[in-house]
């Protein structure tokens, strides 16, 4: 036992030499920033998501913008698709909708050589790498040559908060998608990602779907979820927040989490599933302060 | 345009002198058997279930026998982990839970050389090949010599039906589960997929989560989401039943529907993503005939 934990924890301290950054990183447990968390009640109840300023900066801007305007209360989900997206905004060219500015594309970022991540796997599907930054599952491209720079982006696994548009790559405005199911990758790299949701996903789950089986009857456009209110949690009256930690991704804890569960050692296992990790496959944990 | 079509029509063709078995497979949907159709009547709506018998002959012949007894009417969804199961089963060690027998694994099947299934995917990241039988997702690792037989089994994606089971590999009796998140497709080959939902999924996403994040109240066993009726839609009186359909993936109109989804030639995608696909990521059509 003691050799095991030993082990464990050597793994994550190599793990660590190349992969976490060394600033405060080796708590399990994260504060969230309440300038950059959005408290979203729906009539059966309330989510909370973590915005990434870091990543998607004005797509983030933009959001909260529109949050601080009350722009999405009363708004419904009007675009509802089972085991792919749920998705919201104003009705199509309304007033309302064409008020938004448009908002660029940020699909990913160039990586220099002392970025790092926590690593969950090599030659995934869809990119070279895949891990974990911030919480947030993220794809990485290493650069090629020494004098080049990497590229990594946001993946879209479920629960991420993601910006719809027109056919155009710039044409995001005020629409936005929770993938609620398989992680539809196909959108990677040509999607702007800026969030998370980190409390209430059963809630995001349990949305109105508005396309039916084909011979099904049509959803009536009142039986759609509205967004009752959505709101930054900063401007929450104090006794009404809501205190989420989320899980340090960038931890050694968070390391050492993810080589248990690619080498799985319970003995329900009664054969070892393959040493691979999907990184939408890895749920990540919340806890609730207050 | 004609070129185009007549392209994908020529991609099926080839696909299917490899892939489709001959008989009756044209058809682009097919009928569901009343006697392998499940009726699950939720609080909140009704779903539809495909068992497999063709697959795992043991696993539905128990199931079948106890859904007709009306064993699970009453029962709840016990564990509901968010973004991975919704399991159901009576009270573990009671009498009615000791009253069933165990049933043996049925984990794959060897193919013989005439063996044959819509490809969808070489090298998934668990599997050599993956693709559809019989509209349902499976993996496949073909013979390594020419005397020798290949391996399939069912692969966990959102919306199978499978069972539970305790440690060994020959535990399950009557306690089963739905995926509905991410597939956690490292369960594969060590647990007996027999079915598949094929209507009202959105039901299933919206059962009562039982796992609360660390720090939340405890969700009270009496808010569980119970099974008011489970029946074969066989013994459902006639005017009552809902008749489905299901896509035919043995079919050449869905292998081509495979292969533009593999190459997306609409505009929104300005950037073309890579030519592969999850085979969990691929949504199955339904529709209703009554």
């Amino acid at each position: 036992m003691k050799i095991s934990i030993y082990f464990m924890g050597l793994i994550a301290s190599l793990l660590c030499v190349t992969s976490c950054s060394a600033d405060n990183n080796d708590k399990e447990w994260r504060a969230l920033d309440n300038k950059n968390t959005v408290l979203l009640t729906l009539p059966h109840g309330k989510v909370i998501i973590e915005l990434a300023p870091q990543f998607s900066p004005k797509h983030v801007a933009q959001f909260k913008g529109l949050v601080k305007q009350g722009f999405y209360d009363g708004i419904t989900f009007n675009r509802v698709i089972d085991g792919f997206v749920a998705q919201a905004g104003p009705k199509e060219d309304s007033e309302k909708d064409k008020s938004v500015p448009l908002v660029g594309m940020e699909s990913h970022w160039s990586t220099p050589a002392t970025w790092s991540f926590t690593k969950v796997q090599d030659k995934d599907f869809y990119a070279a790498q895949t891990g974990f930054k911030d919480s947030f599952a993220v794809a990485f491209e290493p650069a090629s040559k020494a004098e080049s720079t990497g590229k990594a982006w946001l993946t879209h696994c479920p629960g991420v908060l993601a910006m719809a548009r027109q056919n155009e790559a710039d044409s995001a405005s005020s629409h936005f998608y929770f993938v609620i199911g398989q992680a539809p990758r196909y959108l990677d790299g040509i999607m702007t990602i800026f969030g998370r949701v980190v409390y209430g996903m059963q809630h995001i789950q349990a949305i109105q779907r508005t396309a039916a089986i084909e011979g099904e009857y049509a959803v009536d456009s009142r039986e759609h979820t509205p967004i009752v209110k959505m709101e930054m949690m900063a401007d929450v009256p104090k006794e009404q927040q809501i205190i989420i930690e989320v899980e340090n991704t960038d931890s050694p804890a968070f390391a050492e989490r993810i080589e248990k569960r690619r080498h799985r050692t319970h003995e329900f296992f009664y054969q070892k599933p393959l040493p691979v990790l999907d990184v939408c496959q890895i749920p990540l944990r919340s806890r609730l302060v207050k």
